[in-house]
C-alpha cells in the first residue's frame, strides 16, 4: 500500500509510492550525454573578454588580473530596478508595480563548468556574493524578500550553459514563503520549539535520511520528499536570515553545497536540478520560529499529471533509499 | 514597467510581464503538428474491443450495443482502493496509509478524438460521469476529497492519447484546496460574500476578460492569470460542491467547456493544457464561502526558472489581451 508522508515545513502531504519505487539506480540518466560544451563560447555574454555584453555589475571578485566571479542585472528583468511600490486597487482586485532588483551571479570564467566539478574554493567565492548581495538588496526599502536560486540545465528551466545563478528581490513575500512562515509561527506557537531546529534533531537522531553533514551544515532527504532525491541543507545553529551566516559556516556551506552536488553529478549522471535558498523576508527580524536552508530538487522524473492536477505529489523512490544511494557515491 | 496582480483566490502574486508581453498569436504552437493517429489502436486499453485489458469498470453509458463512456480504476493507482485510513507517526513525522480510489474516465469509444473536437452531447455524457462518480466517491468514509482532472498532451504530464479523465478520491484534503478554503473563510468572515461570487461580479461588470457565457456558466482569463490563456469557468450559481450542479446546468457546461476548448484548439493549434474540477472538500457542506470551479491550463510556455525558484509566477501575456483574442476565435 502506498504511504501518505506529511512535509511538516509546508504541511504537503506526499504520496510515497512504496510499491512501484523504483530503485536509486534506476533514476540515472539515460538520456544521451549532454553535449560536449567549450570552456570559452564567443556568443556568450557570461564568458571572459564579453563583459560589455552584460548590464550593470553591481559586484566582482578578482584574482589578479581576471575576475572569478561577478554579478550583474539580468538582461530580461522580471523586476524593473527603477520606479517606486505604488498600489492600486481595482474593485476587489489588487496591483502593484513591478519593481524590484533581479541579478545574475556569474559563478565562473570557465563556460562548462559547474558547481559539482569545482573546488570547494570556487563554490565559496560564489556564496560570498550571494552573501554579500543579500545583504546589500535587503537595504533597498522596496525589497521584502531576497530569493536566491539556481536553474541548472534545460529541465530545470534555463538554456543558457555558462554556470550561473539568479538573484530575485521582490517588492512583496511571495505567497511560498509566507506560508512557510504562517507553518512556522503555528508549529512555534504549539510546541515552543522551531520546526526546523526540531526536524534536525530527528534527523539526526534516526540518521535514515541523512546524506552528509559537517560541523556546521547536514544535508539530507526529507521524509516526505516531494520527488526522487530531493534534498535540504540546514545550518545546524538556528539562524532566521541567510545572511547571518558567518564566515566559517560559509566555509562549511560551500563543503556541504559542492559533496552534495557532486553526489547528485556522480550518482545519476549530471541531473537537471533547481535549488533555493529559503530565507525569511527581509523585514522580519531574527526570530525564534524560522530557520533558513537550502533545497535542492533534482529533475529526475517529469512533474506527471496527478500533481498538476490534484496538488498532490507522488514520490516513486523511498527517501531512506535515496539517502543510502547518496551516502554511497564517493566524491573525493 | 511589469506590473504585480494578486490573485484573489490564493493570494499569490504573479509578475505580468506587460513590457516584454507577447502578442496573443505569439503562442500558437510552433511545435510540428501532432502526428496522425488512428481511430482506434489494437494496443490501447482504452480502445473498443480492449475492454478487458482495463481494471474494475465502476460506470458505462452505452448507446445500443456500444458504450460512449467508461470508468475504470486505474492500472497504476496512486493510492490503494483497499485498507483502511491508519495514521502512524514517527517523533514529528505523520503518516498515514495511501487508501484512496483513482479512476480514469474513458472519454469516447474513438482514440483520435478530444473534447474540443467532440459535440456538446458527448461532452455532457462524460460531465455526467464525473458528477456519477464524484456523488458515489464523496460516500466512501475514508475519502475527503474528489479531484477530476485531465492531462491533454505530453506536455501536461500524459503519453496515453486516448480522450480521458482522472478522478482522484483522497484520504486527506490536499493543501492546494485547504489553502483556497482558507483564503476563502477570511474573505467571508472580513466581507460577508463569497470571494468567487464576488469576483464573478467584477468580471462581468468590467468585461475586458470574459471569453464565453451562458445561462449558467461564464468563462474568463482571471485578472492574475498565472501563465497566458490560464482560464476560469465559474457557475453564476452559488454552489459549493461539485455534484450540486443540476441537470440543466451541467448542459450549460457542457457548452461552455466545449466551446473553451474549441477556441484553444483552433485558436492555438491544439496546446497541450490541463483542467481541474476545485470543489470543496467532501466532508464540508455546502457553505456561503466556497464556491466550485474550473480551471484550465495550457501549457503554451514552459514554467520557467523563475517560477521554480521564486515561487512567483511570470505570465508574458496581458489577460485582457488573450481574452480579447480567445473571444475572437470562431467556432461553430
Amino acid at each position: 500500500m502506498p504511504e501518505l508522508r506529511q512535509n511538516i515545513i509546508t504541511r504537503e502531504w506526499v504520496v510515497i509510492a512504496t510499491e512501484r519505487a523504483k530503485r536509486p539506480d534506476e533514476f540515472i540518466k539515460k538520456r544521451p550525454a549532454r553535449p560536449l560544451v567549450p570552456s570559452f563560447d564567443p556568443a556568450c555574454p557570461f564568458c571572459v573578454g564579453n563583459e560589455q555584453m552584460t548590464r550593470r555589475e553591481s559586484y566582482r571578485v578578482t584574482d589578479g588580473n581576471h575576475w572569478r566571479v561577478r554579478v550583474v542585472l539580468n538582461k530580461f528583468p522580471a523586476l524593473s530596478p527603477d520606479g517606486d511600490r505604488v498600489r492600486r486597487s481595482d474593485g476587489i482586485y489588487r496591483s502593484m508595480t513591478g519593481v524590484g532588483v533581479h541579478e545574475v551571479v556569474i559563478e565562473h570564467p570557465r563556460h562548462d563548468i559547474t558547481a559539482a566539478l569545482m573546488s570547494p574554493a570556487d563554490v565559496l567565492v560564489i556564496l560570498q556574493a550571494y552573501r554579500q548581495r543579500y545583504e546589500v538588496l535587503r537595504k533597498d526599502p522596496r525589497i521584502e524578500a531576497v530569493i536566491i536560486f539556481k536553474n541548472h540545465g534545460e529541465g530545470a528551466g534555463t538554456s543558457l550553459q555558462h554556470p550561473h545563478t539568479q538573484i530575485a528581490a521582490t517588492p512583496i513575500v511571495p505567497t511560498q514563503i509566507r506560508r512557510r512562515l504562517d507553518e512556522a509561527v503555528r508549529y512555534f506557537d504549539e510546541t515552543g520549539e522551531c520546526v526546523f531546529c526540531q526536524t534536525l534533531r530527528q534527523e539526526l537522531r534516526a540518521r535514515e535520511r541523512i546524506v552528509y553533514e559537517n560541523a556546521s551544515f547536514v544535508a539530507f532527504i526529507p521524509y516526505a520528499a516531494l520527488s526522487p532525491f530531493h534534498l535540504w541543507i540546514f545550518p545546524r545553529r538556528h539562524m532566521s536570515s541567510f545572511d547571518a551566516v558567518m564566515d566559517g559556516e560559509l566555509e562549511h556551506l560551500a563543503t556541504a553545497m559542492r559533496t552534495v552536488l557532486a553526489k547528485l553529478h556522480r550518482g545519476l549522471g549530471d541531473p537537471d536540478y533547481n535549488f533555493s535558498v529559503r530565507s525569511i523576508p527581509v523585514r522580519t527580524g531574527p526570530t525564534d520560529y524560522f530557520h533558513w536552508y537550502v533545497a535542492i530538487v533534482p529533475r529526475v522524473t517529469k512533474a506527471a499529471g496527478f500533481e498538476i492536477g490534484s496538488g498532490m505529489f507522488i514520490n516513486t523512490a523511498l527517501p531512506e533509499a535515496s539517502a543510502e544511494f547518496l551516502r554511497s557515491v564517493d566524491v573525493d
